[in-house]
This record gives C-alpha cells, sequence and structure tokens, in this order.
C-alpha cells in the first residue's frame, strides 16, 4: 500500500474492553495512536497495562497524558472512598456504584478529540459497552452518539466539513462476548489490569464490582482467566 | 437568607469575557466556583489574571488544574508558531486563526462539568461570545446547547433527573456591550489580561488579534482601556 492507513486514535485504559477495542481499530485496519490518561486513579496499575497493550497490539504510538480528577474527588476511584466489594450482578444493576468518577469518559473523549483533530484522524475508539457495564451513564450509545454530534459542532476540522466518528465497537457485547472477540483477534488478557483496587504487587482483589465482571466473562465465555487474583 | 447560594461553576480564564461571565453569575445570585485550567498556554499571565479576578468578583472558591494541552500542540497558544499580528477584521473574519485550541471548550466545559457533578452545581458559566469572536468553533451557541445535551446524558446526576445548564450570557454581545455590562456590574477590567504574547512583565503586545479585539472593543465602548501595552 502506497499510502499510510487512516489514523485512530483509541482510548486505552489498559483493561479489558480497551485492549479489545484497540484490537478492532486495528482488525479494521487503523494506524492506532493510543490515548491513556493518569487521572489519579486509585488502580494506576492500569497505566502499565496499558503501555503492554498497546506495544502488544501494534500500536503507531502511544501516550500517556496526566490530568489530576482527584482535585475533584467524588468517586471511589479518586477520592478516599471504599470501593465495594462482593456484589451480586443484581446489586450492581440496582443504580449507579460509587466507583463511577463524574464526566470521565466526557473529559476522555474531549482530550481523545484534540489528539484527532491535531493529527488529522477523524476516527476515535472507545471501548465502552452498555450490557455487561457497571451502571456507568457515560457508557451508553446515546451518550456516544451526543458526543459525536458534538465533537462535528466544536472543532475546526468539523466546521470544515470533516465527520467525525466516535466508534464503540463493543456498545452492545457483554462482556463474554468481548472476551470471545478478543481472542479471535489475538488479545493477550494477561497483559490488561481490571482490578479497581490492586495490592502492591498489582495483583486483583477478586471482590471488586470490576473483578466479579472479569471472573464471570471468562467463565461464561469459557476461556481460562489469565487474572493473578491475590486471595 | 437561611439556604446556601445555588452553586455555580464558572470558567475562568483570566480575560476579559470569562471575568465578565463571572460579574453576571454574582448579579444572578450564584456561589461562584471558579475553575482556571492551566493547559500549557502562550500566555501563562492569564492565570494570575484569573486569581486577581476571582478575588476581586467574590467568588467562594477557586481552583487551577494543570492539564498540559502542549502534548498535543495544534495551536499558537500551545505549539511554537508565531502568533498573527496587525490583521484587520476582515482578515479575522476570514477563517479560523492558528490560534485556535483544538476542542479547547470541550475539554473545558467537560471538566467544569466533572467539578459540577461533584458539588452538586447544575449551571455552568462559560465566558464565549460568537458575534466578535475569534472565529473558534466552540464559542457558538449551537456548540453550547450541544454540550449542554451531553451533560445531561454523561453525568450521574443528569441521568436521576437533574438538567444542567450551561449559561453562556454574552454569547449575542459584542465586545462594546460586554465592556459595558462588565463596568455596569464593577468589573475592574485592569485585573484581566488578553494578550496571547506579554513581554515578560505581562504586558500586551497590543498587535495580536486578542490584544486588537479587546483595545478596538474599549474604544467602541467609549470607556478608558487600563490595558498596559509593552509598545
Amino acid at each position: 500500500m502506497a499510502s499510510e492507513a487512516r489514523r485512530a486514535v483509541v482510548l486505552l485504559s489498559g483493561g479489558l474492553d480497551s485492549a479489545t477495542a484497540l484490537a478492532v481499530a486495528r482488525r479494521d485496519g487503523f494506524a492506532c495512536r493510543c490515548l491513556t490518561i493518569a487521572y489519579g486513579q486509585r488502580h494506576a496499575a492500569e497505566l502499565a497495562a496499558a503501555g503492554r497493550v498497546a506495544r502488544a497490539l501494534g500500536a503507531a504510538e502511544h501516550r500517556q497524558l496526566h490530568l489530576d480528577l482527584r482535585a475533584f474527588g467524588g468517586s471511589a476511584l479518586t477520592a478516599d472512598l471504599p470501593v465495594p466489594e462482593g456484589r451480586s450482578e443484581a446489586e450492581m444493576a440496582a443504580g449507579i456504584p460509587v466507583t463511577y468518577v463524574p464526566a470521565r469518559n466526557t473529559i476522555f473523549l474531549a482530550l481523545a478529540l484534540a489528539y484527532a483533530e491535531v493529527i488529522g484522524s477523524f476516527d476515535i475508539f472507545i471501548g465502552v459497552n452498555q450490557l455487561d457495564y457497571s451502571g456507568y451513564p457515560d457508557c451508553r450509545r446515546e451518550f456516544v452518539r451526543a458526543f459525536e454530534g458534538l465533537a462535528n459542532l466544536a472543532t475546526k476540522a468539523g466546521v470544515e466539513g470533516g465527520r467525525f466518528r466516535v466508534h464503540a465497537p463493543l456498545i452492545d457485547l457483554t462482556k463474554p462476548d468481548i472476551i470471545r472477540l478478543g481472542v479471535s483477534l489475538g488479545v493477550d488478557y494477561g497483559l490488561t489490569h481490571s482490578c479497581y483496587q490492586p495490592n502492591p504487587e498489582g495483583l486483583a482483589c477478586g471482590r471488586c464490582d470490576s473483578c466479579l465482571l472479569r471472573r464471570a466473562g471468562f467463565e461464561a465465555a469459557g476461556v481460562p482467566d489469565p487474572t493473578r487474583y491475590a486471595g
């Protein structure tokens, strides 16, 4: 091919979902510029995971940006609030949990949009999903569509006729669906990190919502869980 | 009054417009929490101005958040590109200038939204205006309305029935209108900073678009210009 592949900006947290979204973007032929936000998250272990995933999946670039959302707090991931443990699926489905970080995906997509516009990309990938998600409002299709509309109003590139697309390839997938898709695309989930409260060695707690959803996902997918648990 | 005034988050740059927006928010009875973003802007002198303005106008709080957009660049304010000088109004009106910072107001409103949600506020003030603006797409009414819609989809507070409002009280005002309004509300514009390329002492260049719009605004308003120019 003479011309360079189309560029995409991929929001990469280091978790299971965004790793799969990156693999989809690669499958679809994009040259992927990954963006990871160090936002003062409790589980900073995911930042190292993002670097491993970007390398393993052949990202063209990987940037980490610092933005300390502990300045605002308001979440168990950015303030000194306990992370819920051992909740049932029914309990998780009952409401938006304290691990919700106010406006996080709005902030992340805004930063991805800035990055995309600077490098002449119109394609942004985000690994949100609305089925097996944790009840977060900014993981829903209507949010993603609304942001896409905003992006085309907000930017020079949009006003000049370009069309930004926010790709959310996992939006309607369950966790086992996502894992099967990722495995089919060669994702090594042993490189990813999901736990909200890993121990100092980075081992997963096995009890937070994120661990429980991940573990149940591997079980339902019939895929061996590569996660190293602390307990 | 027994109950505390309603809280608003006010995006405060240290410039003329956002100082006026803060004065309007105060006039309307809000307890104002100002948010200033240190984004690696060339004219960091505006950060000190934001502090002065917040104090002078009785803000209940003033926070500065660090987010280095020089990581992306793509603007004369965040990269090593020359700031246009001595342009006529016709030249300024001809297109979006190189001082446009990709997705800046999307990022700033997203951060204001996070702050608002954490403190239980539903009111965000931003000093954008679409008439005497510099051609920036994210200073238009349709952008502001789109962000407001997004805010209500993106957040726990929005999903639970709250309604965020993005107030842009200057949206249809010209620069002289804004200055007259601010003067009527007691804004001391001598505290504000507009120049994109101040000298090391913080004096305005008098030649960048921001200086030219500001100077012409004072002239047209018939208000003495308190700005200290370098030349």
